[in-house]
């Protein structure tokens, strides 16, 4: 499973003390080639972390051979001195992966993207970093994608990947965290490979395609990470080259497979709640409601109470500027539609929210078009972790 | 206290049946006048209750003698039945108050406005609304202010009256719930009255220029009411004129009191936070940037948890589009500036959040501009609360 399974790629996870708990924290992933395309998206946020910033800068040339990953410490306001460790850390990267390489890799610090998860505001512990890389680099198998996997996680109780099979060639994931455009605090990382054969502007089209529809949708708890990064690695080592179309397909597919993960396991949630909004004049407008409830403490903490309190669905459509008009909205949670025409409809007795899915429609009565925003219900246990996770 | 301290006014609150407590649920506050000039501010969201729309369409004339409030239901989305209902209300008051006015007033449903809280989607039941307020009338007196202000009540524990005393005329006022521009649930409500002779149009800018840095700058939980309503009346018994500056300035501090109160009992909160912005380039940047960490909840459960995690405070400062550079930015948290120049200063150990105040002060370095913006934590009893409002 996970980043391994395309051809052309090694991976490790090892434990170098970064995390109290000794668990695995520093990852690599290699990409052996024949070729090293990529393409990358990140945070929003304009307060990004020291890895954020260098791998931007790397995925500017297209080519990534390699990828460093801890958990641990996000490296985030640490000032030039955060900076100069990520630079450090590519820089130790591509000299032991160059002299291990056994003549098969030349490779220097700007082929080496970075990433980093963890608590803002603390550098990292260069010593304890630097050896376990080193030890990744000695670990590096075919078979290490689990282990990588494995090694990236901080709040989440388990690893996350993803593999999408197509004609001789395949896409391989893995991914930590809760989001994208909007994650918890538990930063969203992943990382794509596949074997076929594609530029890296096709790479770029695919991913964008990909993350828009799947990641950017997912919106846990309306936070934003100083840290959010999704790379995609192509080696083309299976010697087939894949379309835009056909890549874009295969990627949304191992996209949407983790981010329904991520959903799953985000901090302190029991329900899993996807908001479809239909009849809307625009997609924009469809997921700017969406994406408003999604946000709504309230809309949250009533479903964390199996309350199909729909009032307040209407309350945070209201303060979008979609179009609708208030007595036109429906709207349905898990097949019953509570209200219509902007007033009580069916009986709300009769949802029945016992479970961990939650689908909700509502229905704008505007236009055409629509979209999907996943989120998760604000639960006591989301309030007990985020309240003690630095001290 | 409360608005029956001006001259010229009168209140009662009764208990009705639309609390299941049992309690005081409806209110009415009366202008005896000489004068009836008043003026109003009311939610911003689309999805507007119907007292809202009853009460908007009252106050385009700039004359209100009464004022009924209930408890116990919102009358929102409700359709126009609960229009209707609305109008029926402001129908009785009228006339009731026309016929037992002893010949002291002439009141047509248009001179009275309406103000509902509680659940969304629910109809009034009007036949114990139409008795309550029948009782109201017949309970009118001078000292009524606190029975008022006791019955508007919602999940707030306690009443919130304020009086503000200047030269031969004062500012009375009451209020529930907290906030305005973007309360909890608990929607906001307030009556303020004045003694003072004014027009509507100094009243109306002296309202607006009070809420704009009292109740729009308390973001509770980021949501935004149906409901909400703030309504200052006139009675000029006091013979004496006030300026627009004067009324203004009497006006902010009633609500700026109120606020305060507001804030303090919020729902299941245990921290009350100001989030001063300082060296912004302007004003308005200065009040995203407050409302944007306001809103976070990583920020709000940290405070929750007593932890001074400031690199989340500058996550939220990152997703704002106000003028800075991240390595610019200061933060101070009760006095300790845990972070100069966008990365770690001071101990962050040294922060004290056993209190209930919390002064956040966030320094852009862009510019000379500053706002604050109060809110409260996320905390478990709020996530309680708000789970089970409706079931």
């Amino acid at each position: 499973m996970s980043v391994t399974v395309p051809k052309g790629f090694r991976a490790a996870g090892v434990a170098a003390g970064l995390k109290a708990s000794g668990g695995l924290d520093v990852a690599l992933v290699v990409n052996d080639g024949p070729d090293a395309t990529a393409a990358g998206v990140f945070t929003a946020n304009r307060v990004k972390a020291a890895p954020v910033l260098w791998s931007q800068q790397v995925l500017r040339a297209g080519i990534v051979r390699a990828v460093v990953l801890n958990a641990g410490g996000a490296n985030a306001c640490t000032g030039a001195q955060g900076f100069q460790d990520t630079h450090a850390t590519a820089e130790l990267a591509a000299a032991r992966l160059t002299a291990g390489g056994g003549g098969r890799m030349m490779i220097g610090p700007a082929d080496v993207a970075v990433c980093s998860t963890g608590l803002i505001g603390e550098r990292l512990p260069m010593p304890k970093l630097r050896a376990g890389l080193e030890a990744a680099v000695r670990g590096l198998t075919r078979h290490g994608g689990p282990a990588a996997a494995e090694a990236i996680l901080t709040t989440d109780t388990h690893a996350k990947t993803t593999v999408v099979a197509r004609q001789g060639w395949s896409v391989g994931g893995m991914a930590k965290g809760a989001g994208m455009l909007a994650p918890s605090l538990a930063t969203m990382l992943c990382v794509l490979t596949t074997d076929a054969v594609a530029d890296s502007s096709t790479l770029d089209a695919a991913l964008r395609e990909a993350t828009a529809v799947t990641f950017d949708r997912v919106d846990s708890d309306g936070c934003q990470s100083t840290n959010d990064t999704v790379l995609l690695l192509a080696s083309g080592a299976s010697g087939i080259s894949a379309t835009e179309e056909e890549l874009a397909e295969a990627v949304t597919a191992a996209c949407q497979d983790l981010a329904r993960q991520l959903l799953a396991d985000a901090e302190g949630s029991t329900k899993d709640i996807a908001i479809e909004v239909r009849a809307a004049v625009t997609e924009s407008d469809a997921v700017e409601v969406g994406r408003a409830v999604a946000r709504n403490n309230l809309v949250k903490t009533a479903l964390f109470g199996a309350d199909p309190n729909w009032g307040r669905i209407l309350a945070a459509v209201g303060t979008t500027t979609a179009h609708f008009e208030p007595d036109d909205i429906g709207v349905s949670i898990n097949g019953v539609w509570v209200c219509r025409a902007g007033a009580a409809a069916e009986d709300r007795a009769k949802v029945d929210l016992s479970g961990r899915a939650v689908h909700i429609v509502i229905d704008l009565g505007a236009g055409a078009e629509s979209a999907t925003v996943w989120t998760n219900d604000l639960s006591v246990a989301y309030v007990h972790e985020n309240s003690a996770y630095s001290t």
